[in-house]
């Protein structure tokens, strides 16, 4: 079966990978094989195909990548109870060992044994079939489509911001960064209950793009962020911050807008330390959450996009065929400013 | 300046109340003085009419009816810092001792000090003008009418009540009771980040109202609900249940259909103990929160509001001019299945 | 190997049970071998000695009993890593599915999938050994004892109530029932930040046990609680109220010594709904907490013995030698009130 | 009435202060008046007398020292209720506006418009009476010392931490800093659950005297302090990190004894921006808490000396007569190690 591989930085290639095929040939007791229907690409895909790493994480052999998808069950392990064949569904892509400290306490996103597709030496999932635990894997309801449903994994992150950041009914909020992430984050906050949400953004395309999602979004430049929130609130500022730049230079000043009481969520990553204000943070008795992907959210997503509190097809701006992965991953290396998610359907 | 006082339990009249008239003539540095605009007919005001009681609340002397209010400022204390005369508002109608120790710790609802409009011996504003303290009085955004201001009142329990149940995005809902306080709560849910909502209630015709309101709320029967709630959940049933009837029957049945670890809010004043099933309540770990009216959630309700998150206007049904309060009492009295809220709009 | 074994209602033999030994004798990967040192005789093995059920609980075969345990690995699963042959260990004796939704959520105690140590029909550990998950088994510090490291499973019944019941430091508190559960309560709330605590319970001689074990505890008779308390703190209240009699006529009582604001925690089993006054919830907007066994305890429970915070060896009031475990039931079947905690002895 | 009156930078007298005599010879009906009896000097009196300023806060003009205060009450203001001449009492030394946003959400202590005793331009009340609002005077248990009363102040700031922090009983924690702040913050997280508690300091003496105030608490320097952690606790960490040396290095390294999900509460103030390692605070999605001065923490103080729950006593290290105050301060700002906390009697 032919698979998307990254075989070392900046060289993808379309080949079989016998070796794959036959780790996934067993079926666990609790495992699912499934067909992959639709896979969306990542920053971080496209990262460790320009950069063939990510921090620590190196690629030091050919790794299949992809690990946003939806698919359909086509084989259940003996003891799965909850999945059928045929079943639609979409997939986390992290697995835990379930009986570590962090997952016993719910908490399995900050497992360090969480294996992740597409995380060297992990091999993500932009091939045929693969196979997934019970546990992890979540049948779809009826009005959600493939390409929604392989949107879960990037809106689980806003999800995840969102619940942390304990929205209650009328905070207005400001999300810091409009690429994907902050655009699902701003999505998210609106649908857990923000009235109102100010994204920031350098480029001005990214603003419109978020501009266009929902009239309760109002897009701004950074460096007029803080006094026009500021403004807005008589004075008082927002109660939520979601900082999903990564800039240590947004990040620097996530107390400016921010109310008495208010919560700073920590989104995108940093690779070196930021600066970090605490006399602002003091004065207000600033909570500042830190998150790291996401944990029980995918149910929360289907519910989220099943009932129409949040619409990601917006989000959803260019489609490629499996045959066409090698282009649509250059593109994507390109970074048009006009989208914002790209996929690719599996053949089926 | 005519009001419309309730002389006895059965007797209302619009008539000159020279005490109030006179008590109202000092403005203190801290207070406004408000001409009303649109008061909203709340079931308590008709059960004063209807039986001269709450409770403890006892109507032993003449009482000016209405604590849903919006108008308009017209002069402002010497201290007054954040209105000014020409200002749009509405009033939060429960005014605490701010020195209290429950208004301290910022629970100053249930601040046993409180002084609430048109509770015995309080009276309420159904009259041309009153002074209310700036910090309960809150300016309109320019996109919500009078109208929609006097529905803030109402809309708080459901916010405050969402805001307790501490909703997580997509969460299900159940909310038991369509009336007024039924459908505020419910739409509050959804705003709050519920998916979807059940409402349940005895009368089809309220039902049906509910089910109008949003493609994400599901009407069902009482008889029907946990059984429904169950199915469409896989088993594990709704995170949050709201009890909104003040039905002992209703109460009796919170944690059928209730998920584990989920909350019950509520909501429904009940007169006497109600049956508590503990073991259901233990075998899901239930947290109940109980809340009392609302705190904090004036601003709330009108950022909802003026985001389009919340559309209360649905919700009025119908209008009356002052002259005709007496009427419109008649009316509300006979509580007509296909009215929610019914409001008086004073003269300007 | 003998165990203790529930034959029938009433009737226990020391005996080997050749089927329970089979079944033990393969160790899963990630299980331990454990041999047991102490077992405390906890209310529920009483009764299903003296009654045969519980609940929907029955005895429909002989049940070995005994589930408050501690002991010494002798034997390690393949694959296990944080214990050894040789380490002092208490057990938690319900297991879950880690798999299972709630499992996955935090939640293991309430998943419906637990297997629970001396409840049918899964068999005790008043044996000389027994196998257990790595996952569920806990290191004692150096200086806990296997005695009080058996006291572990019944004080996290009173550190689960004290966590959830989120106690700040100061609050003042009540505990309903100063029964082995009410006084491993009172400890638990000292030690997690109460000031001061009242147990109330009807038998003089329990208050007494109660008194003894912190000049912070204050003995009351149900009666006076309500007046004391409020006497106590000027009218306010208790901030936390802790239900561990499991008597209707106990817990309708739980509003009145709390504060504006405060937690019930229900702990005490009831097999019937208990009258709840709904309008003493809504006037203090009380939460309530309802729990169910215990989570992530353990180890909390192991940490406040070691560090002296908690002193649980004053509840252990007899000691047996497993050979007189017939004669430990039939003392403990007759409830002398001067005794908190029997304990049986396994030879090593 | 003679006042110890900071002249400007560096120049302390004892004088009449005829302005203040007259300010205060009204008294408010909710106030009541206050003959000082112990009052503690605090870092930041010292800090105004050797620099003249704190941050933003100049000493302009001859201002009185002193916040941390016990005394008597000699009169009461018309409609006090709660308090009655010859009560003894502790004072809260930060006076909000009660009707400001956030007084009504129960966070004062952020209300920008506290008046704050010796921070220019309010008087301190290191004079022979004052005058204060009975919400803000708290009536002293019949078993706490002018003295220890003096100590609430200071101990209000540990356990406003401990309660922002949420301590669960049996966490361990790690308080960074062996001052006086420190030191409090140390008691109150023991006192408020935590098992144990590692304190880090510099100076080898501060940390002899956190050792010294319980077996709980385990003395470790800086450089040590992750490692040993890591090591006490399995590899987890300690679920809780008070920052509470103000030091930017210090605050540089909070998360790396920081356990999965643990909560890091900033206590120490920092001029400027610190180092905000985000990288290791996500991985462990910590939860952040800065926090000021303290709110609705001085009954919580009362009840917890009271109790027995904190000695404060052993803090307390020398006691200067009111004529000696000069001295008091010269030795203060020469900051022996082995000093903790000095304490000045007004004449009675």
């Amino acid at each position: 079966m032919e698979a998307l591989v990254l075989e070392r930085q900046g060289e993808l290639s379309l080949r079989d990978m016998p070796e794959i095929d036959r780790a996934e040939e067993t079926l666990g007791p609790r495992d699912v094989r499934i067909r992959l229907h639709t896979v969306g690409i990542c920053g971080s895909d496209v990262h460790y195909y320009t950069h063939g790493r990510i921090g620590p994480f190196v690629v030091n052999a050919p790794m299949i990548l992809g690990h946003e998808a939806s698919g359909t069950v086509i084989e259940c392990g003996a003891e799965v109870t909850t999945l059928a064949p045929g079943d639609r569904v979409c997939m986390e892509p992290g697995i835990p060992d379930p009986n570590s400290r962090a997952s016993r306490m719910g908490m399995y996103n900050i497992d360090p044994a969480v294996r992740f597709w597409a995380t060297p030496p992990v091999h993500g999932i932009l091939r045929p079939t693969c196979t997934h635990p019970e546990a992890f894997t979540f049948r779809l309801p009826d009005n959600v489509s493939f390409a929604e449903a392989a949107m879960v994994e990037p809106l689980a992150v806003g999800i995840h911001a969102a619940t942390k950041a304990r929205v209650k009914p009328g905070d207005n909020a400001v999300v810091m960064g409009a690429g994907p992430i902050g655009l699902v984050t701003a999505l998210s906050a609106l649908a857990a209950g923000c009235a109102r949400v100010w994204v920031s953004d350098l480029a001005q395309p990214k603003l419109e793009i978020a501009a266009s999602l929902s009239a309760a979004i109002t897009p701004v430049s950074p460096g007029d962020l803080a006094a026009q929130v500021l403004a807005a609130t008589d004075g008082w500022g927002a109660e939520l911050v979601f900082e999903a730049t990564g800039s240590p230079h947004a990040a620097a000043g996530v107390f400016q807008p921010l109310a008495p009481g208010g919560c700073v969520v920590m989104i995108g990553g940093q690779p070196d330390p930021i600066a970090y204000d605490a006399g602002a943070a003091m004065v207000r008795e600033a909570r500042v959450e830190n998150i790291f992907r996401y944990a029980h959210a995918f149910p929360r997503c289907l519910n989220m996009i099943a009932s129409g509190a949040i619409d990601v097809k917006p989000l959803i701006t260019r489609t490629f065929g499996f045959e066409d992965s090698l282009r649509a991953f250059q593109i994507a290396a390109s970074a048009p400013p006009a989208d914002v998610k790209m996929q690719i359907e599996l053949p089926q």
